[in-house]
């Protein structure tokens, strides 16, 4: 509570956010000036009295962590950031919304230190908080101590959100699983402003925030009047103080306050423009001459706010250092786990390949092993399965009973059916740090969560997405859950991997190629159905995105420099192309290779003269796939696989595959149609192209 | 409630369904029959008592909806369309999940007579059911008229879910709106049977539902056991009582009842078994030896409830007989809309480019005026935006008031932040009849969206997908806020259309297409910055998907058989490829030719020989896309675009497109690189390839 007794000098405070705010959008000439001004009494509130950081340690583990949801708001995060002494200088300030500044339009964790998660896309943060606040649960329960280190991991995650993250499915999800989950430490201060972009809230979002929250089990009061401080104050202590639920607290605000548009739609996304923010400056008596003014007294007054933290930071680096002396083998782990780095040996355990005439499994079954291998090695593996832990095969035996109230050192989570919320909280728990996240569904449902694996890979967070049933092979559950479009949409994303695997080695390969890219999402793509072990697979050669499998070449055809023709497959279907290059070389004169390509992003960052050693030039390539063809072309002259604007069936897997065409007969007359059609052209490899970009 | 007073018939109605469900899932050795057997009795009394439909007219338009929105029990659904004498035999039933039969895996509304919607993918068939109760609310409020027409149109909705659906995000978005709509013919009844895949509710559910319901302004009522047929039947009659809110019955069932495996996750997703089905069988009193055994008494008396409605069927056609009479325009409009026919001359009014030297504008506000016009023609276009009306230029005119309690008859919806939500009701209303749906948001958020989206496109329904502030052109909003995926994750979707328009007259061609696409989504990409109007762009010929905007050849290259390099360009983008050949041609003696794509999909479809009259053989071919590279290798020797593993950056659009090289100079010197890189090379077109499925 401190020296901000000061009423006065509070509201000098809160103003100069306001008009620091508005300022930064107005030399921006773009931006959202209205939420900063309404919600800027919330922000000093938090950061002036309530919220222990420390400017100088961004990163300092202990920390509440703070998340601006309504992203769009982020000129006041950064006001509040420059105040309170951050990296972020009023040169920052004035560069918003500019290229390569440390001032982007919407926060960006990658960007800004002390922007904890990356918002804008709303309802993400506030399931990110979700994540944070189990994050904090999680490694509560496991680290701390009861001799004096009660407190080793104690600290709160804050929350400011708008009408809008409130209206997104994402934080119906997420904050259900946070009121089941108990996590009284999680505070979400609601800018209630009754405004959305299209009007007034009572166009579309009449619904009773307050007792829907209740029903989530969380612990809900209102506070009337934003700019009323000391009530402000009093419920976030409340909130602070009920540690059984977590809290919202829905503030009336007005948006845009003190603007002559304020209350209205009109100044949430543009700036005031000059005269009004003149005006705004005379009415909160500033010169109105004056941009990015801060008076001293609120300087001085923000600083010390951030010098207080540096003192509890201190405090806390000694607390741990008597952790590490009296816990010498917690202390380790936790260090290794912040910084990110693997435990020595984690990789030793892996499972084999069961000897030969050992029985087949679909590469789901295989996944559940090698995670249960790495899960065991690595204590911040956590995650769990959006209610398809059973299909998934993601139940961790290390930790037979789920992270719930009562349990909360269990690394194995219960999503309930919420892939968006689930992909959100994993992102929370990897922004925590010294946890790596892993989430479960089938491939298809990934497109529930498509918003947030986006932020997972924007933000760079290295998520480890267990997806199965990846193809018609799936069978009767039929087109609704068959992906076909599925793997080209992920491989399309940027920062992100999407591994098909074909066998064990192939899916060991995946888990080490998902778990060495900690800033890198990674969606491992699983069969339902049973494969064969594949001779010449690779598990070091995932790492390389693809690779040759086996050159089947004829005594007779050595003179020849290239094959005759390449098949490039993945995941289920690479035993298919095995089987068809193996029967088309024993009835010619051809050289067969197949290729296996579990992850073309890999691949793509190969050096040419390794994808040219791979799809050497004058050799035509066809693919095959279980899926669409969309990205084939990138690799293959002639793409087979489900056809253009084809759907999936519901039949048995086996009859699909017979149905679609991915028969070993049928693959063997296709492959003789490419080879005749190309025979005696001239055959560029699609490797071999200008690069322009 | 006539016959169905005869509680031993009752008892063995429902008991014979939930017996033939299981036989169902026993004879498919593949499926779900844990929900069909605890939800019979509901489906027995919304079958029996509760609904008007008329088997052998399944379309009949003022019919009940009923959704199964918990898809995987379809068993129970299928069961029910057969006893009361829709086109589903018995034979089909003994080929539930087999290849190409009339009862899939899960109910598709394209394949079964009598099912409204795809589900399977939790929560779009409730939220599909808010968009019907729109559809309804608002078709009564335009035709039905107080002179004995006001029944005209006069249905109810149901709905039954369980809790997954319940979980979803989605569905609380859905109910949020149907709440602030006071739908109260939505009656959406809850398979509250405390399971769920993973195991109890308990688990990762344990928020109180009706609380939640009741805060989004819902009429929630409680039945402790589904077994007691007559509180069943009260309950839903209270509920179609309650006309001003959209009811909840929570209902509370027992999984897989009569099994031994009864009220555990045992019983949801596999059969019973041999032994366990006989014993349910023996235990209601069955032969355990026979399957698909429905006794006579059982089978008259649905029977008999599919003829009573065939007579409400026979009735309504005669009121509407009476309506067409006096109200004919109303009539003959209303035939025409159920009948998916546009209104003649709807396309006469489209907005003409200025005269030469006139403004230009965004693609947005091309896209603006467009809708509007044609919106002033069809009544049946209905949509809004996700609280972005004013970015997504989406306001109607000639309905300046939106669709609320108090105006029904408006068609303007304002859908909140609500982007899942807001594309499932659109499927719903699409389901429903008579109504062609568009909706609008950032094109990136409809990332938010792809469950439901790919849902339209399976399902094959039209909407109209306004996506606006399509690429790094948007500017400061950054990263979060810039697609540079979304174009090819839509492109490789099936059924689906992406256009992406470069000016005025392809944005008309893009609305013509769509319109004309009644059984395809298609998603119009368009710009945030303004664009110039292109030479050579046709609307007619965005329905070729792709076509030559000008050649660019000097008289000294006329001798060339093909183009030096021909440009393929899209949207705001284009006009960058235009001024590129210009320059490049103006320079030397290469013939350029443009090609404007704004709609791969259709290209795709066109002729051999249409495709390579654009793409000819020997012409290398480079493309110019603000966004991924991606999927332009199916086209495009060398694509020119953002930088694989790339996201945008926060910064005035200009800055970006210089940043990013989207510059003419800079095209120009790329164009040269592959002018180069190709001299003297064989050149095939991309388009003359094998083409294997």
């Amino acid at each position: 509570m401190s020296a901000f007794k000061d009423e006065e000098l509070s509201k000098l405070c809160v103003d100069t956010v306001r008009i620091l705010s508005a300022d930064c959008v107005e030399k921006a000439n773009s931006g959202h000036p209205g939420a900063p001004m309404g919600c800027a009494p919330i922000a000093h509130v938090l950061f002036a009295e309530t919220m222990n950081y420390a400017p100088a340690s961004p990163k300092w583990f202990n920390r509440d962590r703070f998340v601006l949801s309504n992203g769009h708001a982020c000129a006041l995060l950064y006001s509040m950031l420059h105040l309170t002494g951050y990296d972020v200088t009023l040169d920052d300030l004035k560069l918003f919304r500019q290229l390569h500044s440390k001032t982007p339009g919407h926060p960006e964790n990658m960007v800004t230190p002390g922007v904890e998660v990356s918002t804008g896309p709303l309802g993400q943060g506030l399931s990110n908080a979700v994540g944070m606040a189990l994050a904090e649960r999680h490694l509560a329960a496991v680290y701390n101590k009861p001799d004096g280190f009660e407190s080793l991991i104690d600290h709160y995650t804050y929350v400011i959100c708008g009408d809008g993250c409130l209206q997104e499915g994402i934080t119906s999800e997420a904050c259900s699983l946070a009121g089941h989950w108990g996590l009284g430490k999680l505070i979400v201060c609601y800018d209630d402003n009754e405004i959305t972009i299209d009007g007034n809230t009572n166009l579309s979002f009449t619904e009773n925030v307050s007792m829907r929250y209740e029903s989530y089990g969380w612990h809900v009061q209102t506070v009337l009047d934003v700019n009323n401080l000391s009530s402000l104050s009093k419920a976030i202590e409340a909130a602070k103080a009920e540690q059984g639920r977590p809290s919202l607290i829905k503030i009336r605000t007005i948006i845009g306050f003190g603007s002559s548009k304020e209350g209205t739609g009109g100044v949430h996304g543009a700036p005031l423009g000059a005269s009004d923010l003149s005006a705004v400056k005379k009415k909160f008596g500033f010169d109105p001459l004056q941009s990015f003014n801060i008076p001293s007294s609120v300087s001085e007054f923000y600083h010390s706010c951030g010098q207080r933290g540096a003192a509890n930071c201190a405090q806390w680096d000694h607390l741990f250092s008597s952790y590490q002396a009296k816990y010498p083998k917690e202390g380790s782990e936790l260090v290794r786990r912040i910084a990110g780095i693997l435990p020595d040996g984690w990789i030793d355990n892996l499972p084999e390949n069961p000897a030969s005439g050992g029985k087949v499994a679909a590469t789901r079954n295989y996944s559940g092993a090698v995670l249960n291998a790495v899960a065991n090695h690595c204590p911040e593996l956590v995650g769990g399965s959006a209610d398809l832990s059973g299909s998934n095969c993601t139940f961790l035996d290390i930790s037979p009973k789920s992270f719930q109230k009562d349990t909360p050192d269990s690394r194995y989570i219960h999503f309930g059916v919420r892939e968006h919320a689930m992909t959100a909280i994993c992102n929370g728990m990897f922004a925590h740090g010294a946890i790596r996240p892993f989430c479960a569904t089938f491939l298809n449902f990934i497109g529930y969560a498509l918003g947030a694996v986006r932020v997972s890979a924007l933000s760079e967070m290295g998520i480890i997405f267990i997806m199965t049933h990846d193809s018609i092979g799936l069978g009767e559950d039929g087109p609704t859950h068959q992906p076909i479009e599925m793997l080209d949409t992920l491989r399309c994303m940027p920062n992100l991997l999407l591994i098909r695997p074909a066998d064990l080695s192939e899916t060991k390969g995946a888990y080490v190629v998902a778990m060495q890219h900690a800033h890198t999402p990674t969606v491992i793509s699983l069969s339902r159905q049973n494969t064969a072990f594949i001779q010449g697979s690779s598990y070091e050669k995932v790492a390389l995105g693809g690779y040759v499998i086996k050159d089947w070449k004829r005594p007779e055809v050595l003179e020849a420099s290239v094959p005759t023709l390449v098949i490039a497959s993945t995941g289920t279907e690479l035993t298919l192309a095995v089987q068809t290059a193996q029967l088309l070389s024993d009835g010619g004169s051809h050289w067969i290779r197949v290729v296996s390509l579990p992850c073309t992003q890999l691949f793509d960052r190969q050096s040419l003269e390794y994808r040219l050693s791979v799809f050497p030039e004058g050799s035509p390539v066809m693919s095959i796939e279980a899926s669409g063809t969309f990205g084939w072309s990138r690799y293959a002259h002639a793409p087979f696989g489900i056809k253009d604007n084809t759907f999936g069936l519901s039949a048995p897997g086996g009859t699909l595959y017979e149905h679609f065409g991915f028969t070993v007969p049928n693959l063997v007359v296709k492959a003789r149609e490419v080879i005749e059609f190309y025979d005696g052209k001239v055959v560029h490899s699609l490797m071999n192209k200008p690069c322009l970009v």
